[in-house]
């Protein structure tokens, strides 16, 4: 059994919990935070420590908080020369100090607090110092998911750029989708199914053989009524720089 | 059983075609297609024309071609006051002429041609010019497609600029994605998931409630380091730009 520690108590902290508790293969020993209720629902009392001179050694301590608090965390741990890793996208490794051995254990995936999610589908991606710690990581990681990577930090560094355009940018032409519906008093729900398809295609096809629409067909007649139909002088922005860059595409 | 007739041998015409062939409230009449080897492996033979003047009266004739030809195809057809509808997303109601009773049969998704579609969870908008003809369509929308709905001219052509929005700008940021990942040896996989929850996510919350990342959190210090990440001046161009257009929802 691996002996992990977790510290935080956010969004991803608490889904790491929920899944070690319910492996098999895992203890979890003790959990930090700094408000022992935020995770009381979720851990036994014996179990959550809200002074951090009293975090034990284990095999792997998960220091899950925010970006900004990593470094200051990590410079307070109790012990010396241990597995170290953070969970985060973009935070260097060095933040996690001098002081331990370090890693990181990246789940990439978006958490809400209320959602469930299947962890066996979420790719972790991890780096260590050395092979033997990278073992570690590894069969912690398979012992909750499918889909494990080895990504150096400077990988890391682009996914998490990729991540933005694919999720957060994604998830704003969905809000301009919702606004353009909501200004003609058309249910939201209508783009539902075409949505759901162009997110399913690209399991199959590759995006840039999945790109249809008319900027790619150059239908300028199309193209100019779209612009003149949006009077948001924002959205025509968008629309003309999206189009230029699908185009630029199709030239190469 | 209402009679129809389907005009042309293109994606959607196919799934239209296949679709009625299976229903047993629909009696497909003809298939008018150019080549008729092209609808050859869907349609018995004794049903294809290929020349236009032998198409016969039916309860709805269904001009599925691309949008430039539809003007010019409802001209020549040799029947008047017959109901004839389009299925374009962003052609006029005109553009069917003035020799028949006008109408539009959109049904709102991509379709590649070889790739099966569930058509009963296909919206489908529709207007007619008279109640009759709504009813008519919508009796006939019925019988392929639980998602049914009533779309003035000009709520589809927000519609129209709305799905690009929604599918073909959210494909071209799948794009951007898949060649950052490219540029840095990343399996795009890796992505899947998280792609797939996005999507996912808004059938549950609408967009603006489910918009995350460093956008959001004003996170200057990760927006700054993706932007000089980002060598490519077209992909930073649009970082900068919807990371603004994200920000402006914010202050709302």
């Amino acid at each position: 059994m691996q002996k992990v520690t977790v510290i935080g108590s956010g969004n991803v902290a608490q889904h790491l919990i929920k899944v070690f508790l319910q492996s098999t293969e895992i203890e979890l020993v003790q959990v930090f935070a700094r408000q022992p209720k935020s995770v009381s629902h979720l851990v036994p009392q014996n179990k959550i420590v809200s002074n951090i001179t009293q975090l034990e050694k284990v095999d792997v301590c998960i220091v899950s908080v925010t970006d900004n608090a990593i470094a200051e965390v990590a410079a307070q741990l109790p012990f010396q020369q241990q597995l170290v890793v953070h969970t985060s996208g973009s935070t260097e490794l060095t933040a996690l100090g001098l002081n331990n051995r370090k890693g990181v254990f990246y789940p990439l995936q978006t958490f809400s607090k209320n959602k469930t999610v299947d962890f066996s589908n979420i790719p972790l991606c991890l780096e260590a110092e050395n092979e033997n710690d990278y073992k570690l990581l590894e069969q912690l990681a398979h012992a909750i998911s499918k889909n494990v990577y080895r990504i150096s930090s400077e990988q890391r560094k682009s996914l998490h750029v990729a991540a933005v355009f694919v999720s957060n940018f994604v998830n704003h032409m969905y809000y301009i989708g919702s606004e353009i519906c909501r200004e003609h008093q058309i249910p939201f729900e209508i783009l539902q199914p075409l949505i759901q398809e162009v997110a399913h295609k690209i399991t199959e096809l590759p995006p840039a053989e999945a790109q249809t629409g008319p900027a790619l067909r150059n239908d300028t007649k199309t193209l100019n009524k779209h612009i003149a139909f949006l009077e948001n002088s924002n959205y025509q922005d968008i629309y003309k720089l999206l189009t230029q860059s699908i185009q630029n595409v199709k030239k190469l």
